[in-house]
């Protein structure tokens, strides 16, 4: 006999898109849409729209059982005050999430970090066998997330992993954080695009399309992002000395044409630094929205 | 009545010298003496010409009290085989200590890691109740130790914590691992003294006096050294995130003369990383000895 689960929604906020699904507590796929983003708290109204469009997608006896919605979002959040304290790519600051969206969708609302999410739902589905793995998302930003023990390292300040903001390029080009040179201001998904545009005066569809054309231009700029992916990922290595370094978000998606450079050039400059293996992640650009319904799953 | 402690000779063979001391199992010190250290297998005689020189010091009754000794060596070292893997700054490869030292000073030895020796000495003398420390020692080398939950972080490969070698000046100065550019190769006791005598044609005796020749070559190269150890720390709060740093090592004899620059550079570079508290260690050049001896102890 079939039994009626409970079903929640999951919203991964990124600065580009904000994706949403639906699923039971099984973890069974029911409905999935999205939408772009927008900038400042108007992205509230995006969450909103995506959820009406998954309930929308489900029979009104999957829409009865609905019980909770998990948002993981890119920036710094404070998960205890279920506030955004800083968003760069969405341009918010002490942004409250929680109390406007448990009232918006009429949910209890758990709110999470987006890189943070979508690792621990890589972990569960993924790599849960790995020792001490890292988990670098590389998006519109770029993020991680290290594993002590199974445990994620969380820090003093609550913002341990922020591999974006190593500066592998003192003097480059300006970061969404105020400072020049950063990992994510050179090697995450929306660098690569400008960094060809820049380039070429062309504009494209994202990285992944930068590394489809496959030109001389495209080359050079795959060429310097894997390179300071690397660098960043040594320094890493450095500190931490991971088990295995697993490459998640969209531009994981391009697999050994992102891994192959990257270790290559981990290799190449590791003098004493252990490389470990680099792989690539399990769920792909779909680890944030199966990791925000765990939040609101873990809540229930 | 008073009891006689067991004594431990404790080595912290640097790149520059190696310090001995001994101490009752009370860490009450007896006798200490220091010698030049030497490059290649020589390091042996070295560290076995300090034993005979601290034996010496003590009493008979001391001297027959002894127990055991503890190493703490600079570079990678495989505690459990009891081997050197790689000391760039002692031209040492794979190279056995606890062996042939074991038989040459007739004495149970455990050999360590020098900086996480230090780091330990510190821990239980100084910082212990700060939250999730990270440890920096600055000497021949820099090396570092994150504390997490009261636990050394020792990683994958068992190497975490390589400060030195994350790289802060691409294409920079050439490090004793091969690479360009790393932090060790920057801002060590050593490099400053190199930078100081390559810029004036004076040679020094040791960062510390290029600090109090305090002319304007010397504040040049000061307030490169400090801004790189800014620089790299940044790097390692956003990734580890701790609640308290401590420099310890040769260098943090210089005190606010040191935490004074570094923290104000990393304030002003910091964008969205926390910088936490930035404080000189409370033994000094003292603690890799006594980090040694805490080996041998421990080991009892």
């Amino acid at each position: 006999m079939r039994v009626d689960l409970p079903v929640v929604l999951g919203f991964d906020v990124g600065g580009t898109t904000v994706k949403a699904a639906a699923y039971d507590t099984e973890m069974t796929l029911l409905a999935e849409t999205r939408r772009p983003s927008r900038h400042g708290p108007a992205i509230l109204d995006v969450v909103n729209e995506t959820a009406s469009q998954l309930r929308a997608q489900l029979t009104p006896d999957q829409d009865a059982r609905v019980v909770g919605a998990g948002v993981a979002m890119l920036g710094i959040v404070d998960v205890s005050r279920g506030v955004v304290v800083r968003s760069g790519n969405l341009d918010l600051n002490e942004f409250p999430v929680t109390a406007p969206l448990t009232e918006r969708l009429a949910l209890p609302v758990t709110l999470g970090h987006d890189v943070r999410a979508a690792a621990e739902a890589e972990r569960r589905f993924g790599f849960a066998a790995a020792v001490d793995p890292f988990v670098m998302v590389i998006g519109t930003g770029i993020s991680g997330v290290a594993y002590l023990g199974g445990r994620i390292l969380r820090g003093s300040s609550g913002q341990a992993g922020e591999i974006g903001h190593v500066v592998v390029r003192p003097g480059g080009p300006l970061c969404a954080c105020g400072n020049r040179g950063c990992l994510e201001a050179v090697a995450s998904a929306g660098a690569i695009a400008r960094s060809y545009t820049q380039r070429t005066g062309t504009s494209v569809d994202g990285a992944l399309e930068v590394l489809a054309r496959d030109d001389a231009d495209a080359r050079a700029v795959w060429a310097e992002a894997t390179t300071a992916l690397a660098d960043a990922l040594l320094t890493m290595c450095a500190l931490l000395a991971p088990g295995v370094i697993v490459l998640g978000g969209g531009l994981a998606d391009a697999g050994a044409a992102l891994t192959g450079p990257v270790t290559a050039a981990m290799r190449e400059r590791a003098g004493a630094i252990t490389v470990p293996p680099v792989k690539t992640a399990t769920l792909g650009a779909r680890a944030g929205v199966v990791g925000a319904a765990l939040l609101a799953i873990d809540a229930l």
